[in-house]
């Protein structure tokens, strides 16, 4: 491995192949179409792994993301992000190379395409099933009707199906949590489904998230499942319950700079413009922003126990280490640190990471 | 102005002059040396502006900072941020190029320069005042002189001074409270420099942090500051009284995509990894993202009464407006959200900035 000076986040190429391989499988195993999340790691390289498991169509959040891995030789694509008409020349080209589609949550955008589009689209109508970011509620069906109605007036409009991403299940407090979401999210579709399924034969309901699909084995009624962040998996995913820390692939890799023994405290390079500043609270209310782990010949160990990263700066980071452990770190060593939200450090890091 | 399709930083250069100037001429006014720190905008352009107003000498906070200015013509450059031992070569052959000052807080590592640097190369010792993120208390005169006694047998070390970053404004209620913060701090630093003085005739009182540079009229000893916020100043220094929202020099142009009428939100292509995660809390308790501002002929307004971006996830941001205001955005329009903390909005939105 490179020698490591700097803030450098690192990619275990073999656990991320163990999380694809498992969420491929459990897939195969619910008969679902795996069309994994890419805006988790945003890497051609790492995106070239999924083909292995039989991955061919993704999705992103972006048109910009769209269009880079669609460079990248991934003809099949859905933007899951509510569609912004003001990048309509730039979905129109897209459209003419690749099999695209796109994410519509009113009947004025979706008259808006249906005037702007040049070639055919994949049209998704987003539910919201309770996460309450974007989306029709499952049971607004006089929008859906509508947003149907224009989908049927025009041949460039293909109606793929039903598309949700319960992003409420990332502030559940455990499994248990996650699979009461799920499946309230799963007797909403299955109505939809019904009433939808008549008219239109070929409809899809598709089904985001991470926690849920690592850990439910009921997807009753789906027929995709679009998780993301299961690559790479995080601090926040293992908080939810969602994966060991065994299972997490990726740590960022931190000079240590200084340390203050009266306080059990290490002060790292690393700080929100490295991992950005999300957290968890942990049960005593204090913020984790990272847990610790020690990087040894091009491996990390298991978390050093109650050992966090309690606060970023710019660029600082500082850990709070139990004093048993205070001395295994020194100023000019490199520590570990598994990221709390692996999405928003890998986007951070894209010009500063290793593949081990 | 180009037009506008995706989230975009805009920058008032207006605004950011008058800051520059306000700042400028306060400095002299106290017979303060201005060394602004250029960590907030990382922008050689935007670092010109500041030639016109006698700066010389800049702060940044990592070695790649350093080298970015230095390439842009900056010649006198202070890398405010603990010196990481592990980047020792790059150090050196910036040190041969330009006027270097770097930032030790213990003998341990000043041993350790004293041993690998190769050009002459300016020493301060981080203070830590009570923001207790770096830095030897002032108090902690036995390590101050086991460092000052290793930089005195080495020529190629030049003691430059204490320099402090009280950043504990940052979490200050009001300018009361900056101001008593800073008030603390300068008694602290009048003892050392009254301490050293006679043995290091020219050594350099260097304060920094926004919020103090930007209320205080009370800089007793002190030589040098290094605020650096100020230029663009956000959300969070209005909030505890450093600016008005009119000196804030920076907005995120974002498009609206959505609007859900029945909980009063409006979904914008703007996110986390847009704006950051930073946010401030309300005296209510809930949490702001940014304020919301309309965007009009290359400018943009005050902030809408009441209006704010109350979450953000990697590409969505929801605005909480009210009702009265609800149907001036509309979904295709630009909306304006000036960010909570600038410097972390404008690490991120570095290649999609527009200047006005």
């Amino acid at each position: 491995m490179k020698k490591i000076i700097s803030p450098t986040f690192l990619i275990d190429k073999k656990k991320c192949l163990q999380n694809i391989k498992n969420m491929a499988l459990k897939a195969r195993r619910h008969n679902l179409k795996l069309s994994p999340h890419f805006k988790t790691h945003q890497s051609a390289e790492i995106g070239s792994w999924f083909r292995d498991f039989g991955i061919n169509s993704i999705a992103v959040s972006s048109v910009e993301m769209a269009n880079y891995f669609a460079k990248n030789g991934w003809d099949d694509i859905t933007i899951a992000f509510t569609v912004n008409i003001l990048e309509t020349d730039k979905i129109n080209k897209l459209a003419g190379n690749i099999s695209l589609n796109l994410l519509v949550e009113s009947a004025e955008v979706t008259e808006f395409l249906s005037n702007h589009l040049t070639y055919v689209t994949g049209i998704f109508i987003k539910i919201d099933t309770g996460y309450h970011r974007t989306g029709l509620s499952s049971e607004n069906t006089a929008e859906i009707d509508k947003i149907l109605a224009i989908i049927k007036s025009n041949p460039k409009l293909t109606f793929k199906g039903f598309l949700v991403h319960a992003g409420h299940t990332y502030f559940a407090k455990d499994k248990n949590e996650i699979l009461e979401i799920q499946k309230k999210t799963i007797v909403q579709l299955s109505r939809l489904k019904e009433k939808y399924i008549n008219n239109w034969h070929d409809l899809i309901i598709s089904y985001g998230d991470t926690p849920s699909c690592s850990l439910s084995e009921n997807f009753q009624g789906i027929n995709e499942i679009r998780p993301g962040n299961f690559v790479f998996y995080d601090v926040m995913q293992y908080h939810i319950g969602s994966c060991t820390t065994d299972e997490i692939g990726v740590a960022m890799a931190c000079p240590v700079i200084a340390k203050h023994p009266e306080r059990n405290e290490i002060v790292i390079y690393g700080g929100a413009i490295h991992f950005s500043k999300e957290f968890i609270t942990s049960d005593n209310g204090y913020k984790i922003f990272g847990y610790i782990v020690k990087i040894e010949n091009n491996n990390w160990s298991a978390p050093v126990p109650d050992a966090y990263l309690s606060s970023v700066s710019q660029e600082h980071g500082i850990i709070k280490m139990p004093e048993k452990y205070f001395y295994d770190f020194n100023v000019g060593d490199i520590t570990g640190i598994l990221p709390v939200h692996s999405c928003l450090t890998a986007n951070l890091m894209k010009n500063n990471s290793i593949i081990i």
